[in-house]
């Protein structure tokens, strides 16, 4: 039996194990998606038109035009993979399989990245493929 | 009640818990700054004359002479922005807020940083908003 | 005397001269602005509008708010040199002039960029330095 | 006395810890090395030849020929810190002690580093010093 | 007339105008060409048969595959931009205008790389105009 | 026979073809330190203190240590490489010849930033060949 004495102690545990709880699933897609959504709302709240306007045209460079957006997205992967930024590879990760990217076609794109970019690469090429691995696990579950 | 079997359980549940929180800890200001001081003194104690003196210059660099402190630390911040440095950004928030920048003089700077760099930037911009909300959360505590 | 046979060799020989001649020229500040403005209207007249809105939010980032056009040309050219563009530095050497920056300040800036980003960016300081002479030759001039 | 209605709790509650647990690992190099082949292993299965002849080269430049390794896995160590990249700085810092790399040396390649990549480069080597402490203590332990 | 004095100062003189004239032709496409094969017919005979198996590599990862060789000199072309190498831009410009890369591809392309690299590509951006240029007067020509 | 009415023209003609001439040398390996020496007096006589010490921690780092000389300059070229600064390839190309590396050294050495940077080092590695060749023909005038 747990007394009252406990009390404190015992929420104190929770409230800990909550916590980390949550930083161990800080590093799934789901979260990588609501700390996106939560800091851009935050950005874009600051009153800066200018930042705003970037954001936009961050968004629509994506858009389907004379390029397909499957296409363009496997250039902001590649870019993403050169400039080696894992938040960003992680967001085309998640558009190129909601694009259709076949695997082969996403290894073949990872090769351009690491020839051009050089085994400083590999790291970065190492965390997009588990973030593929995740968006095809959360597709066998759906 | 706990019988005195589960203490060595206990024991190591409560280990692990503090070390989770030690963990979750880790990410905060407090800590960024702990961990800076105490790599920082390992390698000034590394006798590589050299490095101190490198380290000294750093220090220097941000000094009042022509250009204010604060003009300096808003260069120190863009620049670590563009270069896409988290721990150098954390650095230069906690030291432009001490230096009395306004929210927008902030967000102006990141902008500057944000066109020059490209979005490419922009998960490093989150982390920069998110450093300047906890060092305004410390402010309202205080 | 030269003879009507020299005619057709005399040609080719000032043709070169003048060739030559435009390329020596071409490194001087009037010839960079005049290149820019060229190819920047080529890209503008190519009728992507997205890259046009690019444009005109790069523009944007220097003009005056709760920072002054000064302070944010400074931004700009430490910038640059961390990133070590030399096209990018003669930009903001250029208009940190324009906007009255004194050569202790800039060099104060310059120190910022050399120490964030090491020796890697001494050639673009020393190009840097170059333009600045250009700028100050050029208001003798006038 | 823990009821058995407390179970299902319990076990969430360990569950939790020994992801915390996993997770406070995870900065182990013990970690970095099994993620790291974990990894690499899927990269392989991808099927995608060009990328195992990369991996391929990329292991083969380190061994010893005109240079000893030693030399090479501290060119590595030095283009890793200068283009920032933890992990393969870990990589080198692994290799450079294996390789029998004094301290000295060791330092003296890192105040290379950090006078050509500057300031930027000092969290990258805070990491590496404490990696270069794990290695040792690692040392002491066998 | 020319006397037989003037002889060696006119040598000179036609020599060093075909030098500069050398000089003048250096930066065009076909010059661009030579030297790149030139250059790497060097580096190749110089034994060393891992960098001869990395241009091999290099060479291989723009072959058709799952991606078309179009969509891969577009990857190349991206890749090239945001990492601001000119020579490696000039190159992918020449394959995309082979590949038949229209003219609203090559821009959507570039703003991608814009969005992604931000201003400090915008000089690299102008030098690929001017190369797409450059190539389509080639194909005038013809 | 050159009529007095040509002076001035003539005049002009020889003028360029020099000013060619300094164009077309500027280029060389003597040009290259001339024009590196001449800014590096102007930057150090601007009274920036601060820069003068980073200039001469600079040329410290590569004396001999723990590591000799040697090994600091293959260093230096590795990192210059991958950072891709032309400038500061062409001075430790100059420096590994004084110091004695082979070529087939000088060869792995770049086969490792070949590696590391990737396929965008190419350009910057063409052009440490060309060094390295002009640095040898030097020697045999000698």
């Amino acid at each position: 039996m747990i007394s009252h004495r406990d009390v404190p102690k015992l929420f104190l545990q929770y409230r800990l194990i909550s916590v980390a709880c949550e930083l161990v699933m800080h590093d799934t897609l789901e979260d990588f998606k609501k700390y996106r959504e939560r800091m851009n709302e935050k950005i874009l709240a600051s009153g800066n038109q200018q930042i705003q306007r970037f954001f936009n045209l961050d968004t629509r460079a994506y858009e389907p035009g004379a390029l397909s957006s499957k296409t363009k997205e496997l250039l902001g992967l590649v870019a993403s993979v050169v400039l080696r930024c894992d938040d960003c590879v992680t967001y085309h990760v998640i558009r190129c399989v909601e694009e259709g990217v076949s695997s082969s076609e996403f290894f073949e794109a990872l090769n351009v990245a690491l020839v051009v970019g050089g085994s400083i690469t590999i790291p970065h090429i190492r965390r997009a493929v588990e973030r593929l691995e995740e968006c095809e696990d959360l597709r066998k579950v759906r």
